[in-house]
């Protein structure tokens, strides 16, 4: 239980010391909002019944004790009286010292390099064991990619994959798309040729979150995939020179497609995403479909591109990648706003058939943390 | 036709000068990147061919000179040479000034309040006229919002209009959901109660970009729509108090819902989201979803939450609202990262039925695109 509260003359916040010692200050106005009571939160959805122009603009703290694993406090001018339980208090501390790193990772983020083993489900095991399940996905949002094995040689189990999680996102390129060779590609994923590592869809915006690769044929000489961690390459970029990895965050790149009758997709998002407190949420990084850059000042713009060179080495780099070259019934799923994924070219005799599709990560984070909940309940 | 060029001695850039007397320079890296020839575009789907590692480290000019409304550039020591066109070097000129104010508004968003008529399109006529469908298409992109009239009273029409430009983001709310009073209500939308301005899913990550709401019947007491331009709300807090708009422009808010089985998503999103370059992107803004703000450092909080709470108050200003009671086979679309919705409370004896769905502003945009290249074609 806390072991001590006090309020500051003006009502305005508290101090309250906790069990181990560590002390949290708390205001009057942050706790009205977040109080707990059936008249401020829904009972059933949790949903907030209050907004804040409910809330009295001179909001203070009369009273405030601790008993019983909590604290009560009691606010003025409502005369409301609302309680806290000490272990949620301590989760929601928010005076405490904050990581301020420009372009730290968030946790639960493990970046990686080429000796990073892919991690590898069984197809089954992820549809019968929740436990497994959620070590799948919790491997998809701590490195950003994972591989199924010993599915089914069937069309469409890209999406019976996607809704394992969550929801498909369809676009221009369908519910699910066919990645092999076309005679007039309106996409060059649609040819035979070598793919440098890239995200998927950056001209896209909302960019689609996640991709599926779900592998039905694969005889032909070469096509094996190779993953990269785009937040490692974005790391090495910023150990190595702050200033360009600055560049690159700090300006819009642009991306643009119009390889279809009918589509003209075109966006205005940096390479490498910050969240507006500098933690790492987002890369995006493909030649096909960079767009002229116009956003860039023309002062900034020879070391923004030395910046994007040293970032496309770094992402090209052997060190980086994990390859692997999928069997047929075998899939991979990459976060597409963080890995990137290269493709080898591929030709001669035999044949590679890859069916694809998009979905999203709010879906996957969602089945993730009922399955932890569950877990750990 | 460019009336001269001048390449720097250095090689490194060129200084070229317009017929209306412009003056534009240009680095050869930049050229290099963006040239137009099909070794290093796809003709067919205009993709680029050549990776940023392509290029020459010591890339140059060697000539440049203009001639026939074009310029051409021989690159060293590639020995390359290129042709652009003046009209695409014009149009991709970046050496110009540039608009850098914290939180501008993007070219073509026009921002609006309660006098803004709500622009209004025949369900018919968007479908059989190209330019009338272009400027439905052309309205939500500027103002965040139309409305849709004389379609259809029937059920999963929501979906249709969907498809006249784009595709539908499935959740677990389903392809499209029931908006209409629920006995145990997962979510507050299904119930009677007045709903306060808001996004929809602000704990989605990605969000939803747009919603489309689709009257099936509009007999009760109250239910009025309202929707409110989120820009313009942010654009007052800023003239106001541009510390306060800084601080939610700053600082992460963070957002929940787990009114579901089997659903809890979260996330961690600015309510006022800027590019890295200032200009305004996204409103997230949700009395309901809100969860504890545990971003903000304990010495901003105070400010943060005055600026909530301003912001709020812009939001409910009568002066900002636009509001119409739809009738059966009306429907409104709402670009969900800028217009917020409200409703006002329904009870008493007749019925209110709406659908929902939600779907993406690339395909909108795109759409957009394809009809303006033909208009003006």
């Amino acid at each position: 239980m806390p072991r001590s509260v006090t309020a500051d003359t003006s009502g305005s916040f508290l101090t309250l010391t906790f069990e181990d010692g560590q002390e949290s200050r708390f205001h009057a106005i942050w706790l009205r909002d977040n109080a707990l009571d059936p008249d401020t939160r829904a009972p059933g959805n949790g949903q907030r019944l209050i907004t804040i122009g409910d809330i009295p603009v001179d909001i203070r703290i009369s009273t405030a004790l601790v008993e019983n694993d909590a604290l009560t406090v009691t606010f003025a001018p409502e005369g409301k009286t609302v309680t806290f339980p000490d272990f949620w208090l301590k989760s929601h501390a928010y005076d405490i010292e904050k990581e301020t790193g420009f372009g730290r990772m968030a946790p639960g983020v493990e970046t990686w390099s080429s000796s990073q083993p892919a991690p590898t489900f069984d197809w089954n095991n992820v549809q019968t064991d929740p436990e497994i399940k959620r070590d799948w996905l919790d491997a998809i949002a701590r490195f950003g990619f994972a591989k199924l094995v010993n599915g089914p040689v069937a069309e469409s189990a890209v999406i019976d994959c996607a809704s394992m999680f969550g929801f498909v996102r369809e676009t221009n390129y369908g519910k699910y798309f066919e990645v092999r060779t076309e005679v007039n590609p309106t996409n060059l994923a649609f040819t035979g040729l070598g793919l440098q590592a890239h995200t998927d869809n950056p001209y896209r915006d909302p960019v689609p979150s996640l991709q599926i690769l779900y592998c039905l044929e694969n005889s032909a000489e070469g096509g094996d995939s190779i993953v990269v961690d785009g937040f490692r390459a974005a790391e090495r970029l910023r150990e190595e020179n702050p200033e360009g990895f600055a560049l690159l965050a700090g300006y819009p790149a642009r991306f643009e497609y119009k390889g279809s009758d009918g589509v003209h997709l075109r966006s205005r998002r940096p390479m490498i995403e910050l969240s507006p407190d500098g933690e790492m949420i987002g890369m995006r990084f493909n030649n096909r479909s960079s767009a002229p850059f116009v956003d860039v000042p023309f002062e900034k713009m020879e070391a923004y591109y030395t910046a994007y060179r040293r970032l496309g080495e770094l992402i090209d780099d052997p060190d980086m990648g994990v390859s692997f070259k999928l069997e047929p019934g075998e899939s991979f799923i990459v976060d597409n706003t963080r890995v990137m994924h290269a493709r080898l070219g591929y030709s001669g005799s035999g044949s590679r058939w890859l069916q694809g599709c998009y979905a999203d990560k709010d879906g996957l984070l969602s089945t993730l943390n009922v399955l932890n909940a569950r877990s750990e309940g």
